[in-house]
């Protein structure tokens, strides 16, 4: 099975700047392949991972400032040229149904294929979305307009049972192995206890991902982050600009660094930069004094989760 | 004087391919940048010409097919991010204000600088600009929604004065010089014509250049385009596949080769191409057998009109 991946296709802010791409992710997660926010472009920089665009069932729009959705449109034009026929479904604020409905009306296009839009308007964590191996929440953020971040988790696996050891025990039959691959002891009919971790494989942990943009330094969100594997979470501004950082919703390398440390994450992303600052290893360098596992991405590359 | 230049930003149909952008163009005549169509990515494809943005003042859209014109709710917001105080006007079908009003509405922003609609619903060519040095005219196209080309028409220039030759005319004196660079001859008092080309320079004819995308085989709009200096016509299609072009409101590269012949144009450019044709060379080869003088364009280099 192929491990969970993130793939940053843009983390440019608002204002275009040569070769870079506004916000749009791709996290691909047990046979999942999430679109998080989608700027101008998405879909052209989508072409370049070779990821089919067609796997794409669920989108998740963080807010509805442009850098964050204005590639949507086009996304979900070329679904309808390539008569896509799999439902989609939108997770994102109120107002992108009434935005796309607008469009489609002037272009005479009527959707060949099921469009859902979840909107989202709790101030509160909630739970959107859940399968067999995923489970994604909503992450409240502070911004300017009403604004989500979202937290995807894995499911426990089944464990991988130990067949060798297994066979060691007689009264073990096939009945009793959806029992001991959810975890559970094996009681003999005298009464031994045979312990799961002899009948079955360490199983890996599951992981989970958290995206946090845009958003002013916000500490309500770190028990919504505990722990998690992968943190991509916003940085505007550098330190100097900590007060214009905050008062037009933002974050600097520092708080996101801040956020990541408090929440014992694994390993921090940052991301969305003004474009006042053209040495954006800067923001790297800011944040590593408070959180060391601080990185800027490289677009298009795939980061294990 | 910088003579009358066109840049192709994008020339890809509606499905989007790898490194290749959908419909904008940028005119440069006669101290004018116009911007023809916006598909997404346009504003990305101008910052590669280190063409200053703010100085397109007006922006014409063919039609609201997303492919040319996805890109325009960027331009607008990367404007109000500018802080621009310029008036932009658009010159498009019904339809685009309301759909940028929308998408405004939703993130609250109210645009800072005065932004104009000028509403294109005429069946017949119209005149839709006029200033000292430029005439801008619809060309009514036939495709599936309701499509305008835009001829921009270099308006007569003043012809320079022959200076010499001027002072050898003793009764010449500064009042005429405008009557003659106008183009008029000089009559002295006894009734002597002293022919304007003895007084003046030759001058450069005015130039003009010809957008038609989308639009079927259009016969009508030949006598549009009469010895129009550079001509832009969609070829979705090759030749054999001329009927579904036809029904599809699109042309062929021999139906554009066959508008540029007719029309008696100088120079045709292709573009539109459908993604069922990887080598687009194709399109140049076929036009050719009808009107030599035709080519594909390459992306971003400047061709004179």
């Amino acid at each position: 099975m192929i491990n969970s991946y993130l793939i940053i296709l843009g983390y440019n802010s608002s204002l275009p700047i040569y070769n870079h791409h506004p916000t749009s992710q791709i996290l691909y997660m047990r046979e999942n392949y999430f679109l998080i926010d989608c700027g101008e472009g998405t879909q052209s920089q989508l072409i370049k991972t070779k990821i089919k665009i067609n796997k794409i069932n669920n989108i998740f729009i963080s807010h509805l400032h442009g850098d964050h959705y204005y590639g949507l449109i086009g996304i979900l034009s070329t679904y309808q040229l390539l008569r896509r026929k799999n439902i989609l479904t939108i997770y994102s604020p109120k107002g992108l149904k009434e935005i796309i409905k607008v469009h489609l009306k002037w272009s005479s296009t009527k959707i060949c294929y099921p469009l859902k839009f979840v909107i989202l308007s709790s101030r509160k964590k909630e739970k959107i979305f859940e399968n067999k191996n995923v489970k994604i929440y909503t992450i409240p953020l502070e911004h300017k307009i009403y604004t989500n971040g979202f937290l995807f988790k894995e499911k426990k696996k089944l464990k991988n049972l130990n067949i060798d050891n297994v066979k060691k025990i007689k009264e073990i039959n096939i009945n009793d192995y959806i029992n001991i691959k959810k975890g559970n002891n094996f009681v003999k009919k005298d009464g031994t206890i045979i312990p799961n971790k002899f009948l079955t494989f360490k199983s890996q942990k599951p992981l989970s991902y958290a995206f946090c943009s845009d958003t002013k330094y916000s500490p309500k969100i770190i028990k919504f982050l505990k722990n998690v594997d992968l943190l991509y979470h916003e940085s505007t501004y550098l330190q100097k600009f900590k007060k214009l950082a905050y008062n037009r919703g933002h974050s600097t390398a520092i708080d996101a660094a801040n956020i990541a440390k408090l929440s014992k994450v694994k390993k921090l992303i940052l991301g969305h930069f003004s474009n006042r600052f053209p040495y954006i290893k800067l923001f790297e360098y800011e944040a590593k004094t408070t959180f060391k596992n601080s990185i800027i991405p490289k677009t298009l590359k795939p980061y294990k989760i």
